[in-house]
């Protein structure tokens, strides 16, 4: 990694097109830098002998800068970095814009500068930013018309024009930052980047963002998963329902869209997101001041009824629990607070409490061990001041070393009182849902930095036999398999139902007649995905019929589709589907995250009730057993209503082994396994559908034995 | 309906029990009154000659007020009040506590003290209140520290804490009231009582409240009802999850709880729910200034991207949409936006936008017939003043008749834009969804106010069919009906399979070849309502294997509960279930709000999925017709992956059946018909559960013509 650190703690900066002309990008960018920064600033524009009492150089490559900061017109944009890489300058912003956003030429130009970037190694911000700040250095080279004041937290934002919304905001809050950064059109540095750096950034306690979109999503989960462990992240998300609405649903409607794709590569890089700004900067306060909870029941102590059951539901609807105390708790409740006072959880110290009262409950409650977290609420009286209430917070937050959150419901009288608050990183909010969701988003980062970054199990698996099947496809130009893809489940070791695909109905007969019992009969053919809407399979089909039945899915699949391939029906044994669930397990790819595996209650269901979720592969063993945790339908798989629980553990295993088949060939785009038919006694992938790409199975991931030829490697990058 | 007017504005108030003792309540209230109140104030106390240089009485006799206060001990309250009847008062606030919430004798007290109320007619607050406010008088009869400034929304609180945290929270935003009512333990006027009368009340815009329960929802239910019709009525409910933790849910696991029944009530109410107190003002202040939107198009017209995506996402997770512009709105946009605005909606007006392009912009927008909102956002930028885009906004709003909500996206440097935008009633705020949610309640108020209030379909039923049912049942002393309870359903027209019960083997045999085909035996016995659970019902039996299905059925429920009474085996018809959907329909009665519907998803699904919607009874077609809109899984039962669409005039038909049967017959206390079989000819009952209160029975709600008994009612009364 390289060090950002030029960028936000430079000693000399160049501003290229600096000018004093009123309303000019250039004349701000100077006027921010010059006001707090701690270095010298050098202007660099020709056609000026000094500029703000500096002497203005004529080139960049005269300023000996360690940061440039270029806000020069487009056409000149590219030939101003080269000048300053060609300098040994290795740390550049480009505020200019008319790059990649204008699109034309300003698409060649970006690539222009990238390439520019790349050959002189530098670490460019941009184009087309609103520019860096540090209060490090007192560094504000942006065009904006605020700094920011000194705090524990950096941000990055896609937007510039939400940086200056962020900063004023910040301001009136009096809320302070390490490092911002504008990140533009992202030529050079992107998100992933400034995350990697503010990891191992003492100075930055909690990264924050503001991202419309991740490029490289597998590189940015990679990064990120690796940070959180030790540093908070949380993330605004924008274009989560357009998203939505514009997802390319294959067609089970419930596959994977973008914004499913989003919130399963954020899940697993350990990303929490906020829904505001309001809300992000909630989460970094609490973050970057308390301590992280080792239970999750919270303790809500109150000086009035009322508020305390809102409190109650916030906590219901959060990850957290209404604590139960001990037995001791509340003994030593019982002796301290008055016969009207309620002991139980929420604690009701009654609105005649002084704050010593107060205090002592809360000193109770935080000394609980079931206490992982506490609320402290009061309404206005004549027997408490908030100042003495959050005086006596402050410290008993300290003496425990539990995170504590305020709520404090009055207007201007809670002042005083909630500096001292914010002071010790105590939140403190009139609404009590925002209090338990700063101390629930505690709880969810605590899970993050827990959570085991297990390495996916890799099974062993008939990886040739599987390679076959889709070279099979490939060579006949087709891109859809049906129950012919059934050959590449088993090669995965994905138990599949006796049978096979047979070509006339005398073969089809004797097939059956060897299974044994009623059959289930499919049309096979590649030009027919569903086919159960065209009457394409018979389920239950007696040995008697089967001949018939053969005929009668012939015909039916020509009068669809006259011209359809049909490649013969297959015969299959007949599971007994009443002792099983049906579910769906099906595979992706997304452009930004790669591979993506679903899973979820199958059959109809699958479409109707979109009880599906979602994880990026490759899946672990933990993941899998989560995603059946998370479905509505799990009760269905564990034995609702008296029927025997199914076999869980071949769903783990199922959701891995075609986790890992996805992996492996990236020409699979697509591949549903619906339905997987999950019994007591296992899961049997009853029905499969499958889209390729014939021309990426020459690039399949190969051992590393066998090296990609150039040409194919650059195909490839060119397309990711 | 009395005239509440008299307790917010009165002109001459007695406080009963005022004193000057520092830290008392009767000073506090004493202060309050005279700081501000335009009429006379006079203190009732023996032991003072004179208060606060006003001369005190010795009785609230001789007071001659229209307003008693009562600050007295609880246990001579109850006396004034009497005393204060007596001498022709007609409105009483009881500030002091003890009575029910204090529980023991403070439980008489109350009904002592409701009684004198009825006796004299008085309209009584309290006890346990904090007091009530009125700006229209300068009336604070209150001994909170705190006033209120003028308004137009009127607010009762069942918290008196909470009515002193909010006047703190409002004062410091300068939002105003009409009155304030601390409802206290509602021995006399409840929350009906202020939704009525502040209904009527010209002064008050929009109703607010925070509840923590409604006692009487039938009637809450009934005025709201009406009142909703013309003025906005918007409620924090809180106890949200530790009710529904709480439900006693029936045996399905998803029928109504009590969280439900609120659900429903409010629903029906046309009450508008708010989830924190700063939603409430939220609502109100959006409600009072703003008409309501025609259309549910929204326009974004914002100078930055960022921002309008962030809007785009608030819209899509609203009930409101995103505009779609006529062509003429679009040829408008592209003539007076520069190229590279964007004038598609979101519209982007670009960061280097004068208020003149803005104003521009948002004027065509708003005359779009399409466009029945709008939001408008800025981020900070140097050729924009929030100031003067605050008013071309407030001018734009004016001329279009639309409503519009702002989005200042700065902090300190917005406070003068958010006044001038707050005066005309346009709500500002940093996070776009806070400012979509707000015109979302515009919406959700319209839906209200246009809401057709249809009287239920009566159906002609055969309701002395369903008494002897019910009669039969409770003669035996039984509160569970299971098949047997099919009589009822036919009684009111709700198709049921062909079938009968039968006590032998050969009886059964008998029927079963009458029906023909394959068919379903099902175990008869009260005490068992889990007939699956313990292998009770056998589907598709063939007439060879009849006889020993019998005998099958009987041995294991005798193995199940050897004491269980079995009352024979049902042998009936097989449905063909494959073309239908198995569905629910059930109901309870709850407590407060009386009998609920629930209408969702069958068979084990009911349970798992809890896809179920739940309304009050009578239940009109209109509300049937969307609670089938509701369930996720409404597309199945339309025909979702070429299954032919089912009946739903069958279900909205069986759905107010259902309704009918449970609103005759108080003695029904649950019904569940699971699965109710749906299919494209027709809607099946399949299996029915019923328990009923046998004392019920006797009381049913008779035709006029029968009067109760003089002791039917009071027991009825007194039950309720």
């Amino acid at each position: 990694m390289s060090d950002l650190s030029r960028l936000f703690a430079p000693e000399r900066i160049a501003v290229v097109g600096a000018t004093d002309r009123e309303g000019s990008v250039g004349r701000a960018v100077m006027t921010n830098l010059l006001s707090e920064f701690d270095g010298e600033v050098v202007p660099v524009n020709p056609t000026y002998e000094t500029l703000f009492d500096v002497p203005c150089l004529d080139a960049v490559a005269d300023a000996d800068a360690d940061l440039v900061v270029v806000v020069v017109p487009p056409k000149l944009a590219v030939e101003v970095v080269r000048e300053a890489g060609e300098s040994g300058v290795r740390a550049v912003v480009v505020i200019t814009a008319g790059f990649g956003e204008a699109g034309g030429e300003g698409v060649a130009r970006e690539r222009e500068l990238a390439a520019v970037a790349d050959e002189y190694d530098i670490d460019l911000v941009g184009p087309n930013s609103l520019g860096v700040l540090s209060t490090r250095s007192g560094l504000n080279a942006t065009f904006g018309p605020r700094g920011a004041l000194p705090g524990d937290v950096s941000f990055m934002s896609q937007s510039g024009a939400f940086v200056t919304a962020v900063l004023d905001w910040a301001a009136e809050r009096e809320l302070g930052f390490v490092d911002i950064v504008s990140l533009g059109n992202e030529a050079v540095l992107d998100e992933s980047a400034f995350v990697e750096f503010w990891g191992e950034d003492p100075e930055t306690d909690v990264v924050l963002g503001y991202l419309e979109g991740i490029e490289d999503g597998e590189r940015f989960v990679r990064v990120a998963r690796e940070v959180t462990r030790e540093t908070p992240v949380v993330l605004v998300k924008s274009g989560r329902t357009e998203a939505g609405a514009h997802a390319a649903a294959s067609h089970t409607g419930s596959i994977a869209g973008s914004e499913a794709a989003y919130e399963a590569g954020l899940e697993k890089a350990g990303v929490l997101r906020a829904e505001s700004v309001e809300e992000l900067f909630d989460y970094a306060s609490v973050l970057a001041g308390q301590p992280l909870p080792e239970a999750d029941g919270v303790a809500v102590v109150t000086n009035a009824g009322g508020p305390g059951v809102m409190a109650t539901d916030a906590v219901g609807d959060s990850g957290l629990d209404l604590a139960s105390f001990s037995g001791e708790t509340m003994d030593a409740l019982r002796e301290r607070l008055p016969d009207n006072a309620n002991v139980y959880n929420p604690i009701d110290v009654i609105g005649d409490a002084p704050v010593e009262r107060f205090a002592d409950a809360l000193d109770v409650a935080l000394a609980d061990p079931n206490v992982g977290a506490a609320v402290v609420m009061s309404c206005p009286t004549q027997t408490l001041s908030f100042d003495d209430l959050a005086e006596a917070v402050v410290d008993l937050r300290a003496k425990h070393g539990v995170p504590v959150a305020a709520c404090l419901m009055g207007g201007a009288s809670t002042e005083t009182a909630e500096q001292t608050l914010a002071e010790a990183g105590i939140p403190s909010y009139f609404d009590p849902a925002r209090a338990v969701r700063a101390l629930d988003a505690l709880r969810s980062y605590r899970e993050v930095r827990d959570a085991e970054r297990a390495e996916p199990e890799r099974f062993d698996v008939d990886r040739e036999r599987a390679r076959e099947v889709l070279s099979r496809a490939a060579d006949r130009g087709e891109s859809r398999l049906g129950v012919e893809a059934m050959g590449l489940l088993e090669a995965y070791g994905i138990p599949i139902p006796e049978g096979e695909v047979v070509d006339s109905p005398a073969a089809a007969e004797r097939r059956a007649a060897e299974l044994g019992g009623d059959v289930v009969m499919k049309i096979v053919s590649p030009d027919i995905l569903h086919k159960t809407d065209i009457g394409g399979v018979e389920v239950g089909v007696p040995l008697e019929d089967v001949r018939d039945t053969y005929e009668d899915l012939v015909s039916r699949a020509r009068r669809y589709q006259p011209d359809a391939t049909l490649l013969g029906v297959q015969v299959q044994e007949l599971l007994d589907t009443d002792a099983g669930v049906e579910t769906i397990v099906g595979t992706n790819r997304d452009p930004q995250f790669g591979p993506l595996v679903l899973f979820g209650l199958g059959g109809v269901f699958v479409e109707v009730m979109e009880d599906t979720t979602v994880r990026l592969a490759p899946v672990t063993g933990a993941e899998a057993r989560e995603m059946i945790d998370e479905i509505r339908a799990a009760p269905l798989l564990r034995g609702a209503r008296g029927r025997e629980p199914v076999d869980e553990a071949s769903v783990v295993d199922t959701v891995q082994r075609l986790s890992q088949l996805v992996t492996d060939f990236p020409a699979i785009l697509e591949l549903d396994v619906n339905p997987l038919v999950v019994t007591p006694d296992g899961a049997t992938a009853v029905d499969v559908r499958l889209t390729i790409d014939p021309d990426e199975l020459e690039t399949a991931d190969e051992p590393a034995a066998e090296p990609e030829t150039a040409s194919d490697t650059a195909t490839h990058g060119g397309e990711r």
